[in-house]
């Protein structure tokens, strides 16, 4: 076959998967995430295939892939004659979108009131089984039995609490919050959104399985950098720390990428 | 010499110094807190020695504490023909005057904005350094590392700040704050005081040499426990804390045995 030359549909994907790593199975919880997380919303077999050889992926690993999601009970599966429709499960549309409101939010929460808690000197084990209680909760901790946090707390009657304004956050809080690594992530996450966004231009008319593809591809990579750090305004990073224009790149991506009826992909 | 019964206050001052550990001069820092620490007040020798000899301090020990306190620059004496007259220093009346607010006020405060305050990680004498500043400034050490006060904090760029409401405070916060040892004495001091307050009655009608005494006396017991702990509301200190009870006895006691001119004491 001779060889076509790359589409700038083409060249973004080649942008957006060289060197990320790229699991299967979440890939296709980020599909789900943004095509069929409303109530009743499913996805036919033949679209998820699309998308995912579109990218690359053998259908070997798809069919793995969603194996295990079914096996998880995050997805399930309907059969009608013979094609396959995928939807989230009860547990899985919950969890998505809870993750959803975080990346697909515009801006991020700034909160006005903090509450700052202090647990009393206790056991490395008692001590981390706290944290993860209140990190579930949505506190993060800062220190040793410290945690910091902008909703109520679980109750926590053992805790010293200071309800209030919260100063400047030092240096030190900055860097534990946001590891080196993370912060790496984040720069090359923004030179290749910058990248897609000029490849593409403000009115880039793909066709839907490339507008879908891309899409699932850049919430992907976004997700994959904002779920591994809390979720905090921009004063608790490291100065340089890209957080808020990949936000406002993904923003404006998927505002030129829309998808009315994804299902309408699989039928073009 | 035959043995006369002993008065209302000789029996109240064997109540206040028994088992009491009567340091002469800390006695000597109480008295001049409680008769002179107004600028250029005064007390003359006489009147220390009528005071201390009254509660069985030998001569000789008086004057071992008055020259240790000239020596370490907390009074001043002066010679006026045979008669020596003492007076606090600048430094000395410093010092008086700030532990003064606190043991003469009528009741505690209760500050209701809260600055809690949370270290890096950091080796422990740098910690205990760090400790010992913000303890000066009238914060609390809660945890290594951990601050609590009321007032706007010494300059602390790397700690994490949340200022605001504080939450119930729990139990160990109390029981380090006030230790089992302290929470005993306040409940001696309380009992001693009960016994004194009811041997007085409203209307003590004393000389003014014992009104000068047992003054002397109730101050000095009361800011040896109270200058051992934090200055925190009530509710920072474990059930069945004497520290209120004291307080209103002391004020009490205090109203019923007035001084208006101390030094009259010494021509009665």
């Amino acid at each position: 076959m001779p060889q076509t030359p790359a589409t700038p549909a083409q060249h973004a994907i080649d942008i957006l998967t060289r060197d990320a790593e790229l699991r299967v199975w979440s890939l296709i919880v980020t599909l789900f995430g943004d095509l069929a997380r409303a109530r009743g919303a499913s996805l036919p077999g033949a679209l998820l295939s699309q998308i995912t050889g579109r990218i690359g992926i053998r259908p070997e690993a798809m069919r793995v892939a969603l194996h295990r999601l079914r096996k998880d009970g995050w997805i399930d599966s309907r059969r009608d004659g013979r094609t396959s429709t995928y939807s989230l499960t009860e547990t899985g549309r919950d969890a998505t979108l809870r993750a959803s409101r975080r990346i697909y939010a515009p801006t991020p929460e700034t909160p006005e009131s903090w509450h700052l808690l202090v647990a009393q000197p206790m056991a490395q084990g008692e001590r981390q089984a706290l944290a993860g209680k209140l990190e579930d909760a949505g506190y993060v901790t800062l220190s040793p039995g410290v945690f910091l946090g902008c909703d109520a707390a679980p109750s926590a009657p053992d805790m010293i609490a200071v309800s209030g304004t919260l100063a400047p956050v030092p240096d030190w809080v900055r860097q534990t919050l946001m590891p080196a690594r993370l912060l790496q992530d984040y720069a090359d996450l923004d030179r290749a959104l910058t990248l897609v966004a000029d490849l593409l231009g403000p009115t880039p008319g793909l066709n839907r399985l490339d507008a879908v593809t891309l899409r699932a591809l850049i919430v992907h990579r976004w997700r994959r950098v904002l779920l591994r750090h809390a979720d905090l305004p921009e004063r608790f990073f490291p100065d340089g720390w890209r957080g808020t224009a990949c936000r406002d790149r993904v923003q404006h991506l998927l505002a030129v990428l829309p998808v009315s009826d994804p299902t309408a992909t699989a039928r073009d």
